[in-house]
C-alpha cells in the first residue's frame, strides 16, 4: 500500500514531515574505497584503468582497445532499429532546438561614470560524460547531456561507459553517433572518473565531467569536484502529479508507474481533491502491475515510496509542492497556468493532460537531467550554462576612475590591505 | 626571487607546465574532524553548536546569545568611520546595479508542432552566507554575497561570522546591515555550515550556503552539498597582469603586491614581452616591499609563488592565459579588445589602464568572488543566477502530441521501461 494523507487531517503536518524526511536510498560507505582507485588511476594511469576494468567490468583489454572505434559507432547504428534510430534523431533535433534559447547573451556597458561592464560566456573546452552500463544504459540520457554541450559550443565531448564482460549497448553507442560524440571509452566506475579528470596517457583530461552513475561514480565525482567540475549528485527520481477528477485514473496510474519502474527508490506522489478519483488511481495501478514487465520494481516503489494526497481543494496543491520540490511535477489540471503561481520548487513542469512527464523524458526538448531529492529547492535542471562559463569585463574612463577610485581606497584601508590601496593611490597621483 | 620563464627558451613548455603544476596549498587531512562536527550538530543542535563555539572560538554564550541583535547591526555602522561607511554604501549600490543585468529572462513559447515550452527562474528561498573571522573578515566580502542574493529575490538571507573570543568586526557588521541583512549569528567553522544546512532549535535550516572559509568550513560544505546547494570551493586567490612597456613600473608592482599580501599562498605573474620593464618591475616591487605593513606576507608569496614571464610579442600571452585560466586577469595594453579575442579563459579581466583589480574588488560592480586555481576553465563567477534556480515548462497540444508522441513510445520501449510507453500510448488511445 502506497501512503495515504489527508490535508484536512489535523495530523497532517507531521504526518508530511514524516513522510518527506525518509530516505530513499541507502548511502553504502564507498568513501574509502573510491578515493584508493582515484589515487592509483592517478598515479599509474593506463595500467590502473586496466586493472580495474579487468576486475570490476571483467572486461580485459589493452590501452589501444579502451576507445571505441568509428567504425563500431557506425555499426551501432546500423544495427539498431530504424524506427528507434529515427526517434533518436527527432530527439535530437527537438533537444536540440529548445537548448538553442538557452544560450546565454553577452553583455557590454558603460554607465554615466564612465565605467564599462559587462561579461561574455564562452564554452568550456571538453567535456567528459558518464553513461552508465547494464540496465540502467539510456540512450536518452545521452543526448540529454551530449546535446547542450555541443549546442554551447564545447569542442571536445568525451563518452565514456563500462562494457561489463566487454559488452557495450549498442542503443547507447548509436546515441553518441546521432549526438556527434566520436570519442567514446569503454571505461566505467570510479575508474573512468579519475580517467576523465586526471587523464591518463590515452586519455586526454577535460574540465567538467556530466553524467549519471552509481554510488561508486556518484562518490568519485564528489572527490575530483574542484579537478574538473561536475553536474548534480543525482538521487532516485520522483513525480508529484496534481490532478483533478477530470482525468482519466487509467492515465495518471500509468504516469506514477512510469517513475516507479525505474527503481525500488523512485518516488511517484498523487494529489488530488477527489477521494473516489484517489482510490480509482490506486486501483488502475493495481491493473497496470499484472501486466507490466517491470512491475516488480514498479510495485515495490509504489508500495514503499508511493503516496496518495488528499487535499480539500485543488489550490491547495502549492504549498505541498514547494513542501516537496519535486523533480518531475505533472498538473493534471483545468487550469495549470493559475496552479502554476501558487509554488516555486520544482525541475520540471508538465501542464495539462497531452505533455506527461514521459514526453519531456525522450523527445519534447527541455532537459530530463533535473534536481532531485528536494534539491530543486537551489538548484537547476542541466541546460546550456552547465557547458558555458562566464568571464566578467571591466575598464573605466580615467574621470570614471577618479570618481570612485577613492571609495576603494578607503575599503582598502578599512581591511588593512595596504598594497590594495597603493594600486589606486598610484593611478590616482597620490602613491 | 619569483619565477623566470621565457618563453622564447626551448624548455618553456615544460617548466611553464611545471610551474602550473605546484599547488599552493596543503590540504589538511581535516574531513574526518569535520564530519564528526556534522553530525553532533545534526544531532544535538543549539547544544552542539554553543560548546564548539565555546571550545573553537572561545565564547561561551546561550542559544538566544547567538543571534546579533538589531542594535548592534546599527550600533556597528554608528562605530564606523564615516567615509568607510559612505564607501560601503558606494560599493553595495554599484554591485547591485552591475547585477541587475544579471537578472535571467523567462522563456516561454509554443513550436510549429504545438509543443509549449519554456523555463521560468525563481529564486532561491533561504541562503546562509559564510562570513570568516579575524583577519580575514573582509567587508567587501559581504558586499559581493550578500548583494547579488538579494538582487535575485532571495527573501531570506541568513549571515554567519565566528567571533572568537567573543569579538566581531564591526566593518562586516555594518556591511551586513548596509546589504538589508537582518539574521546574523556569532558562529563560524564547520559547525556554522552544519546549523546552515541541518538547522537547530534556534537557526531554520537554509537552501544554500555561499562564502568563503578556512579548510574546515570548505570541507563542511563540500560535505553538506546535496542537502543544501554550495557555490566553489575557493583556494588562494591569484593575479595574471599582461603589461607592455608602455606602464609604469610602480604601478604594476602595487597591482602584483595587492594580490601577494592576502596569503602567502596567493600568487601574482606578469606576463611582458620587455625585459627591461619586467626588471624595473621586479625592482618596483622590492621598493614597495620595504614599505607595505604586511610586506612579510606579500614578500613570502612573490618569492614562492610569484612569476615574470617573458614571451616575444605580447599576442602571444592569449595562449598563456589560458593554460594559466586566472581568476583576476589585468590586460595593462594599448589594445585590451584585440587581446580579449586571442583566449577564453579568466574569471574576470581588467582592461587598460585605469581598471587595476582593487577597481573590482571593492566598487566597480562586477562580483569579486571568482573561480580560483584554474577553475575559470569551468566555472564562472558569484553571480545572481546563483541564488535563483529555473524550472522547465511543458505542455503539448493534441496535435503536437499526437506528432511527436510515437517517437516517445519507440525510445520507450527501446529502453525496456513499458510503464513509460503505456503513458503515452494510453493517451494516444493506444493503450
Amino acid at each position: 500500500m502506497p501512503h495515504k494523507l489527508d490535508a484536512r487531517q489535523a495530523d497532517f503536518e507531521r504526518a508530511f514531515a514524516d513522510f518527506l524526511d525518509v530516505r530513499r536510498a541507502e548511502e553504502a560507505d564507498v568513501d574509502r574505497t573510491v578515493q584508493g582507485i582515484l589515487a592509483d588511476v592517478r598515479a599509474r594511469g593506463d595500467a590502473a584503468l586496466l586493472d580495474y576494468t579487468a576486475k570490476l567490468d571483467r572486461y580485459e583489454t589493452t590501452a589501444a582497445g579502451l576507445k571505441v572505434t568509428h567504425e563500431e559507432l557506425e555499426g551501432a547504428v546500423a544495427q539498431c532499429d530504424p524506427d528507434t534510430v529515427e526517434a533518436l534523431q527527432l530527439a535530437r533535433q527537438r533537444i536540440a532546438a529548445f537548448h538553442e534559447h538557452q544560450k546565454p547573451a553577452d553583455l557590454d556597458y558603460t554607465d554615466a561614470d564612465g565605467v564599462r561592464m559587462g561579461h561574455r560566456w564562452t564554452p568550456i573546452d571538453a567535456v567528459g560524460l558518464y553513461v552508465p552500463g547494464g540496465t540502467a544504459a539510456y540512450p536518452s540520457s545521452v543526448l540529454m547531456n551530449a546535446v547542450p554541450a555541443k549546442v554551447a559550443g564545447v569542442e571536445r565531448v568525451v563518452m565514456v561507459v563500462p562494457a561489463p564482460d566487454g559488452v557495450l549497448n549498442p542503443l547507447v553507442l548509436a546515441a553518441a553517433r546521432i549526438a556527434g560524440i566520436d570519442e567514446v571509452y569503454r571505461i566505467g566506475g570510479a575508474q573512468a572518473v579519475a580517467a576523465l579528470a586526471y587523464g591518463t596517457e590515452t586519455i586526454a583530461p577535460v574540465d567538467k565531467i556530466t553524467g549519471p552513475g552509481n554510488a561508486y561514480v556518484a562518490s568519485a565525482k564528489k572527490q575530483v569536484f574542484g579537478t574538473v567540475g561536475i553536474d548534480m549528485i543525482a538521487g532516485p527520481s520522483e513525480v508529484l502529479i496534481v490532478a483533478d477528477k477530470d482525468n482519466d485514473p487509467a492515465i495518471v496510474a500509468a504516469d506514477l508507474l512510469a517513475q516507479s519502474e525505474h527503481d525500488v527508490n523512485a518516488q511517484s506522489i498523487l494529489i488530488t481533491d477527489d477521494a473516489d478519483f484517489g482510490e480509482a488511481v490506486e486501483r488502475a495501478v493495481q491493473t497496470h502491475l499484472q501486466r507490466l514487465p517491470r512491475s516488480e520494481i514498479a510495485g515495490e516503489s509504489w508500495r514503499r515510496h508511493g503516496a496518495v494526497i488528499q487535499v480539500g481543494q485543488i489550490e491547495e496543491a502549492g504549498r505541498l509542492i514547494d513542501r516537496v520540490a519535486p523533480e518531475h511535477l505533472e498538473l493534471q489540471v483545468a487550469d495549470p497556468d493559475a496552479l502554476l503561481r501558487t509554488f516555486r520548487h520544482a525541475g520540471a513542469i508538465f501542464m495539462g493532460g497531452h505533455a506527461p512527464e514521459v514526453l519531456g523524458d525522450y523527445v519534447a526538448g527541455p532537459n530530463h537531467v533535473l534536481p532531485t531529492g528536494r534539491s530543486a529547492r537551489f538548484s537547476s535542471g542541466l541546460s546550456v550554462l552547465d557547458f558555458m562559463k562566464r568571464s566578467s569585463l571591466l575598464q573605466s574612463s580615467p574621470a570614471g576612475f577618479a570618481k570612485i577610485g577613492p571609495a576603494a581606497v578607503a575599503l582598502a584601508h578599512a581591511e588593512g590591505l595596504d598594497a590594495h590601496a597603493l594600486s589606486v593611490k598610484l593611478r590616482l597621483n597620490e602613491g
